[in-house]
């Protein structure tokens, strides 16, 4: 599925605006061959001649992006399995959401499917995305342009899917995959955790997640990845029988979905920017020993927001040191306030070796530091290059200016995988992702000496 | 304070770096003559000679700038009331914020002012900003960068009133005045909302609320202001004793204060950008008649986020009338769900006129509209031109997608002032703050009748 020899679009349309026409404008960006498939269509689509049949392609076919109606599916799956076609997305509607006729229909293509061993994407989906090879098999306008980036992105509606890739292409950061799951015929949330939980381009994974029938595989996948994973499980209150219309499943019970995440290692958040936040946090970040965070601000009003925020969260802010706060007395003296956080009033050249004599205490588990750009000091770039590998500590930098005068201090924060966030409170909450995440960790790993007693 | 005709800069500096300098170069933008004022320096600033003195200028100065460290403040204070200027801006700390002695500091500073009619900003922040003007009172850089917008920021924490002001820009939106208050020696939050309410250029006032002695005041104030007022009130957990390193003012009591703008018909937000999202939505929006929310998607998973967060956020759904969904199904025969939230499975050239049945429902009070962006169908700027006006009714839009795709769609969408959201919990969270707002409204409305009865 995600890593084919060649593509096959099957429904491929000379009409533009017609998914057939779309996802064979996309598919044309990747590297191996792609052919369209239409009996009902002669000559060539994008330079590549039509075929009648995926059984008439030669070549070594793993992919079949299935751009057909409903009722036509199973058909074109059967033939996929003649064809020895391993994997094929189906974007049409019409399935297990729309009724007892429709997951009927769904029923035949799972069986078909399985018949002949392939993975089913969908159906009633919007595809998946793999930017490193550039495999778009999205009908999404906008796909060639998704950055590469380290996380991978498995949402159960492919629309959300996609607000999740433009939003992280926006926060200039990037995805690994971006996958949206639809009906999960035969490819759901297990499957596709443990594939990129194995996948050398991905170091964070995240789940939008309505409601699945099999919540507890949903968990396990979870624990067993050694991939962080972060959901986002969405309906708190009652959207019903509208979420069943979309991808057939209820949203379910929320509270039981975030203990159980909880349980199994998982922190959850609750907004789509959030968990990019945490992603970006916890992909880019060593593992944190514990919830403890010890901030530094340039400014008071950020740093105030931020420790609410974080306590509210999940974190905790310990005193730091006597050392630490003699070191920092001793770095800037009559500095604002020097507990925790530590707010130096200003921007200033010092404001680096703050961070460090912060990052360096013993009581911090992980370091946030908020600072507003201010053109004539700029970032602390040569103090956060490899400090977070150092201490072995996440060490989070978040601030706020015009754009195109911080862009290059910006970039060369990037540069050396310091993760930025934009406001105060994205800042707060993906250090509180990590806190909840460090404290799971650590019971994760008594209980585990437990049970080898 | 916010509409001088000359300034004066009290401690301008050559040095690059100084808050002297660095305010003196942003006040060099406005359009009226600007002083520096420095008894040990000669020569020129900018082009323009070192004055002694405020009152060794013939010129009307209304506003003075006073970057002079605190212990020099009175004595700066009494020359700007000897010379006749009305207003003075205080950046230095060390008052009411930093113990008894700045405390005894801050009230010889205010008696003096108060001896000669002097409005203090500060003392202890970063200034303020008139983007109309280019009237730029603060020491931080890119504040000549902060476009004009309709909604002013009244921020407690100079800080926090940056933060604002770069999201906005970030947002593609923009302030009309960006002020922070800091100690609030004698310009508080009621003499800010007031004077703003009655700016020709602020469609909406937004504050950012530590905490203040004066909370009867400061709800007065809101509820006598005609623009509309939202609050961002931070410090729900327990920050002490460094919110009071800060302004000098304690966060005081969370629920106390929520329920407090509850009362007095001000909606409340817990986040930065959430708080210029609800500036962006009743700025520009007629006033909603209740809380009953008409949502259009063009993506299912998007509807569903926004059906969830409204209704946990006070929004209500109400079923569309029968006339409505008859006259959707003729606009589109078979579409995804006519329910509310409309569901059109995908963009499409009739998903301005789904949008303009909703809008006519009488059962709907606020539109909020979901839509990926689709290059080849685009957004519908024509449905929407006119459409709030015409119904009397909020329009709200939100979409995500490749920004350079769809900046054109989005600038023309702005061009006939359609409020637009970059998340779908973000728009959600708008929609809401418009939903609440309409359900005070209408209680405020009945509450008057009843009263004059």
């Amino acid at each position: 599925m995600f890593d084919p020899s060649a593509v096959a679009v099957v429904g491929a349309s000379e009409t533009e605006g017609k998914i057939g026409y779309e996802a064979m404008a996309n598919a044309m960006e990747f590297d191996g061959p792609v052919y369209p498939v239409n009996p009902s269509s002669d000559g060539d689509l994008f330079g590549v001649p039509f075929v009648d049949s995926v059984t008439d392609i030669d070549d070594d076919v793993d992919l079949a992006l299935c751009c057909v109606p409903g009722p036509a599916t199973p058909d074109v799956v059967a033939e996929c399995g003649e064809a020895g076609v391993g994997a094929v997305v189906i974007y049409a509607g019409g399935f297990a959401e729309a009724g007892d006729e429709g997951e009927r229909l769904q029923r035949a293509v799972v069986e078909t499917a399985e018949e002949y061993g392939i993975s089913l994407l969908g159906p009633n989906t919007s595809g998946f995305v793999v930017p490193a090879t550039d495999l778009l098999c999205s009908f999404a306008s906008g796909a060639e342009k998704l950055p590469e980036g380290n996380t991978a992105v498995i949402a159960q509606s492919g629309g959300i899917a996609h607000v999740l890739a433009f939003q992280s292409r926006r926060q200039g950061r990037g995805v690994s995959a971006m996958v949206g799951l639809g009906n999960r015929a035969n490819v759901g949330f297990t499957e596709t955790i443990e594939y990129f939980d194995g996948d050398d381009r991905t170091d964070a994974i995240v789940l939008h997640v309505e409601g699945t029938d099999d919540g507890r595989g949903l968990l396990e996948a979870c624990r067993d990845s050694d991939t962080p994973v972060i959901a986002y499980k969405v309906g708190q209150s009652d959207v019903g029988e509208f979420a069943e219309s979309h991808t057939g499943a209820l949203t379910g019970d929320h509270e039981l979905y975030t203990a159980g995440f909880a349980q199994y290692g998982v922190p959850t958040v609750t907004a789509t920017d959030e968990l990019l936040d945490a992603a970006a946090a916890l992909g880019d970040s060593p593992v944190p020993d514990g919830p403890n965070v010890g901030v530094v601000t340039a400014q008071a009003g950020p740093g105030i927001i931020i420790t609410d925020r974080l306590q509210r969260a999940g974190g905790r802010l310990p005193a730091l040191t006597a050392e630490t706060q003699e070191r920092i007395d001793g770095i800037l003296p009559g500095v604002t306030y020097t507990g925790n956080p530590v707010d130096t009033g200003r921007p200033m050249p010092e404001f680096g070796d703050v961070v460090t004599a912060v990052a360096e205490d013993a009581a911090v588990d992980i370091v946030l530091v908020y600072e507003l750009f201010e053109q004539s000091v700029g970032f602390p770039v040569d103090a956060l290059d490899g400090l977070a590998e150092r201490v072995e500590k996440p060490v989070l930098f978040a601030t706020d200016g015009i754009e195109e005068d911080m862009a290059d201090d910006k970039a060369a924060l990037a540069a050396v995988d310091v993760p930025v966030f934009e406001t105060p409170e994205r800042a707060a909450d993906a250090a509180a992702v990590l806190a909840r995440y460090g404290e799971m960790q650590a019971a994760g790993t008594d209980s585990e000496v437990v049970a080898d007693d």
